[in-house]
């Protein structure tokens, strides 16, 4: 088993912002955590300073990033300026997220003046914004990312569902490390009374979840193999390096003493996703339109990870195509409503201003 | 005339910082003035705040940051945090700035500790950044753009260099409107002391220069036009919105009161610029490394601009291959001294801290 890998950035030309709405019903959900979070953000002279953590192509953020420009202008006046600084890796699509920014009608350089949008390509498992500089951070859809991959699985997708049992501790291992790393350096980069809320697929004690859409993905890349496109390795490697977590997970750093790094949890728990393309199905019928949706939206998330995984004589985009027609097709023949959890967490920095 | 098409970035895929050595060449003249300049910047309990206008890919920016980051700290000490906001159009190719500053050896990332890279993808023909929030602002080879194209020449490659009077005053007026408002729009981001370098491509009172480079380009678009690859339409609109400024029309803002917009020049001077390629083809005889420097040299900055002004039913890359050819070509057929001057402007934001 070997972590050859890194994650890969979304997919890109505005495909993530395209296929997203799963992720942004579950933002829907947390909307009024994350309002509640902002009321309790002391702002003194100082500029409004908001970070995207994980912004992939930013359309997802613009209602939560307008709601915290709402709040916190709301104690200093309308004149304060506001920095937001959108995070992703190095080779995310930040032209589709400046395009947003610049043009969306529900961007909010069109609601609000003096705001001054930032990008920064860089990991945030380093340090990426100066010390005590952060009132609000918001991180939704990507802490299920790991840092690295902690191990290929022969038999999935996700080596959270492998039957190995050491892929699977490797995956939860490589997890608790980094929600560690992440929860450390946040915790540096957020003001005394600065908030960050975190969104991120969970599971319950009792249901994983994923088994669906991540079982029939699985199965797409097996057909792909059949058919002689990819070599066995190749499925070996295809293992996309995220995973979920439970309640006790997400507590564990904060166990002896109730805080960790500086943070103490405001607000943890974990939801019943939503599956609106199943939803649409049970009122149209439309099953193309339910296998063509989720068929997206995996793309968008898995497509480039799948493809570093292959071998670099492919045609690569030809094999992308032809893993995610597949897919879509399963989805068609055996529709399912994408069971699914996520959690939604809120920390606070401890400290006076 | 029409001002149909807005100015494009550089040449993406990292092309820019693969052919810009001549403004590397000119950027190394100004050195000497920019750490002068930095020496009087007043630097209290604040993060130190660098900006770079116009940055492009961004490795021509790394030596003049190292050396704000070296002056700046001298004084405050080499822990003091370091935001540095690199900007330039949405359009621009920040995927390569980003790996620039994560992997290059000359990155201030590997040289110095606490320094935070930011990107801002937007036109600096609007404000950017917070206001009075800037230290020292790098300015260097962009400002030549004009904020919308002023007219389209018949004859030209360069408005500035039409034999129709109209088309160069229209030049003469957009570069002088957007000479004040850059100068109004840094004003307010640049803190009271804060120092602002630009360089551009000037004209002395006698020679204006990139006759050759210029002259053999709008040849090789004739070229093409007569292979009929290109209709005579679209060769007037491949007028590349750039022009020269005189000292004159830098000083002219400034005329009445010695100050502009709560800016005072320090420094102005129009050197001669460089010829490395010519250098070279003295000592070397290599006519060939000759052609194809300035020919890669032209290609990054003119190239996608060219690209904009062809019909869209073209093969647009295959246009742009095939007049960059023939550029090379001719120069290699007819290689000359480019002849060309640039300007190196100091300006100091007035005020007390």
């Amino acid at each position: 088993m070997s972590a050859r890998s890194q994650s890969a950035a979304m997919e890109g030309s505005g495909w993530y912002n395209r296929h997203s709405s799963m992720q942004a019903a579950g933002n829907e959900r947390a909307m009024a955590y994350w309002k509640d979070a902002l009321e309790k953000v002391p702002v003194g002279g100082e500029n409004i300073v908001i970070a995207d953590y994980g912004c992939s192509q930013g359309l997802n953020s613009m209602k939560p990033i307008n709601a915290a420009i709402d709040v916190l202008r709301r104690h200093v006046g309308a004149e304060r300026p506001v920095e937001v600084y959108h995070n992703d890796l190095p080779s995310n699509d930040f032209g589709s997220l400046f395009q947003v920014i610049a043009g969306e009608p529900s961007s909010y350089m069109a609601a609000h003046g003096n705001a001054f949008p930032f990008a920064i390509g860089r990991s945030y498992f380093e340090p990426i914004l100066p010390p005590a500089s952060v009132h609000a951070a918001w991180n939704s859809w990507t802490i299920q990312w790991m840092s690295k991959k902690a191990a290929d699985a022969p038999d999935h997708v996700f080596g959270g569902m492998s039957g190995v049992a050491e892929v699977r501790a490797a995956v939860a291992g490589q997890q608790a490390a980094d929600w560690g790393d992440f929860l450390n350096l946040r915790s540096r980069e957020l003001r005394p009374g600065g908030r960050l809320l975190s969104i991120f697929p969970a599971c319950t004690p009792e249901r994983r979840g994923w088994e669906y859409l991540g079982g029939e993905l699985w199965e797409a890349v097996l057909d792909i193999h059949a058919d002689g496109l990819i070599e066995l390795h190749e499925t070996h490697r295809v293992t996309i390096p995220t995973g979920v977590r439970s309640l006790a997970d997400v507590r564990a750093p904060f166990r002896d003493s109730g805080r960790f790094a500086g943070l103490e949890i405001e607000h943890a728990e974990v939801l019943d996703g939503p599956d609106m393309f199943w939803e649409d199905l049970q009122r149209t019928g439309d099953v193309k339109y339910f296998a063509s949706g989720w068929a997206g939206m995996a793309r968008g998330f898995a497509g480039p990870t799948i493809a570093n995984a292959l071998d670099e004589t492919r045609d690569r985009s030809a094999i992308i195509d032809a893993i995610f027609q597949r897919y879509e097709a399963r989805l068609a023949a055996n529709p399912q409503r994408h069971e699914h959890y996520f959690a939604v967490v809120v920390l606070a920095k401890v400290g006076e201003r």
